[in-house]
């Protein structure tokens, strides 16, 4: 099996961190997105969304979503657990999950695509739209340093891949001149601790 | 245990119809949202991102983001499933449930918000966001009504939380003037399949 994925796009690095926490080794396709490579009608074929990165399996099936690609690998092989232990602790990463992806990854992906205008070429960029999102996005960085006051990672004290999710796309904040400071220092704190695990390098 | 919703929102049917196939009766709490009561500091407290629906647990702990409700009570009791049956049949569901939130839910979510302008006194509008998003959602409909030709459900013939999803959007669209039609006839076929469960009434 093989993932095609670009390399300094954020969502592939939320797979690659997932696999090697599993120590699970991974041939990859690196595809030019910015000159669109991923839409041609060959990709189009195995990855109708377009999106990177994508997983294609021996037999030919292709599973897109970072996520949808992680929880295929927690399938195969659980341990250690990435997706929480028990139900609730399931549940809860589901949560966080989501709400660090609707309420930060989007916002800052508008941001950056309404905003710099990259892939003008194949949508609308809306700067104002672009504005009011990175808005957004900051606005949630202050509700979950609020969160990470009482807790070490976004589920209590147990690392998931909703630090996944957020490690990455913080690292790619950057991109959209949002950058982790002293208005944040518990994220900061957080943003550390996940930072020097191995896995990061990744 | 109880769930606190809003009747008439979609989110809150996704986690009605889910518990109606699992056959789990709950108590409901509604909340009166376009009057703004999931913002009160007591319900904030319970849930911080002040979206509907949110589960309650009999120690007070909150669940918010329906499909983390719904992951829930498939982890407490897995009959049947509906978040897959095999690690590639888990991770398919979670592709299609994440495409069709990203790519459906989410524009028409801002169709609604940007166009219609509810909840404009906790958020600022931008009409042309708004007519942007309801045509990404049109097209959306398209692909959908592609994949469709060759699976009964979103997931080949299994039918999951992914439909789920997609049938209370669907249902929803009207408010923003998207109903389907023979300009998708697949997803018609889908749609009554779907409808026709007893769980659609919940």
């Amino acid at each position: 099996m093989k993932i095609y994925e670009a390399r300094v796009a954020p969502n592939p690095r939320r797979v690659r961190i997932f696999l090697a926490e599993k120590g699970i080794d991974m041939q990859y396709v690196e595809l030019d997105v910015m000159g669109g490579e991923n839409l041609s009608p060959a990709l189009r074929a195995k990855n109708p969304s377009t999106k990177v990165p994508f997983l294609e399996l021996d037999d030919g099936t292709c599973i897109g979503e970072s996520v949808a690609i992680c929880r295929y690998f927690e399938e195969l092989q659980p341990e250690p657990p990435l997706f929480g232990r028990t139900p609730l602790e399931k549940a809860q990463v589901e949560m966080w999950n989501r709400q660090v992806e609707f309420f930060f990854i989007q916002p800052l992906m508008f941001a950056v695509q309404h905003g710099a205008g990259i892939f003008k070429d194949r949508m609308t960029p809306i700067p104002v739209w672009g504005e009011e999102s990175a808005k957004n996005a900051r606005a949630y960085l202050d509700q979950l340093d609020r969160h990470l006051t009482n807790n070490s990672y976004l589920v209590g004290d147990y690392f998931s891949v909703a630090d996944i999710s957020l490690l990455c796309a913080v690292d790619f904040a950057k991109v959209a001149k949002i950058r982790l400071s002293d208005e944040w220092p518990h994220l900061q704190l957080w943003h550390q601790l996940v930072s020097g695990r191995p896995s990061a390098q990744a």
